[in-house]
């Protein structure tokens, strides 16, 4: 077994790209994962699982078809499964996620913004 | 469906007993509590899952019975299932536990120190 802190910020500083998740840790079947948004993503949805977005550092919003939440630095937000949303970031915002090992991150909607699911940093 | 973020920072300003988690989100079957340490926790683990540590304010360690980790404020630790382990904080420290709804905090080992497990905030 390592003894080893898993920093935040350092495995933020590891990469630029946004809307391409990273897993920084594996609490059983589960991923922690690390992401910055910028911009507009798509309109997806997990059938299977609820989907943890928490704010790092920066502002984000996530449209649902009835609504919508933003969320800032320190602000958390469960999207219940089988939901519709779409996350927005005016400006580059970094975000943790926590859902199941396999979840990608267009869902149900693939296309060009599918993120490879299994990139550790 | 509700709007409205979930705000780490408020959640802790609810309440200010020690080793006492307090459930803020559910993903699934898993639990997001708060908790706040201070001082020495007992040597316990937990036989069926892994447990995420992400340190919010604050610092704190866990001790293994063949090392110890230490973590600052955005650190994070998961304690793999079976792996006995000791939480400590010289000074108060604020932390996100992730863990499976009906996690003891005291695990195996039981005692005074047990607290309840379904406790919202």
């Amino acid at each position: 077994m390592e003894f080893c802190p898993i920093n935040l910020q350092e495995k933020l500083a590891k990469f630029s790209e946004h809307w391409s998740p990273k897993i920084i840790a594996q609490m059983n079947n589960y991923y922690f994962k690390l992401v910055k948004f910028r911009g507009e993503f798509i309109w997806h949805s997990h059938a299977d699982t609820d989907e943890v977005f928490i704010t790092l550092d920066g502002e984000m919003s996530i449209e649902f078809r009835d609504g919508k939440v933003d969320l800032k630095s320190g602000e958390m937000f469960v999207v219940p499964k089988g939901v519709e949303h779409k996350p927005f970031a005016e400006k580059e915002c970094k975000i943790m996620l926590v859902e199941p090992a396999g979840t990608i991150n267009t869902g149900d909607a693939g296309g060009d913004l599918t993120a490879q699911d299994n990139v550790w940093i």
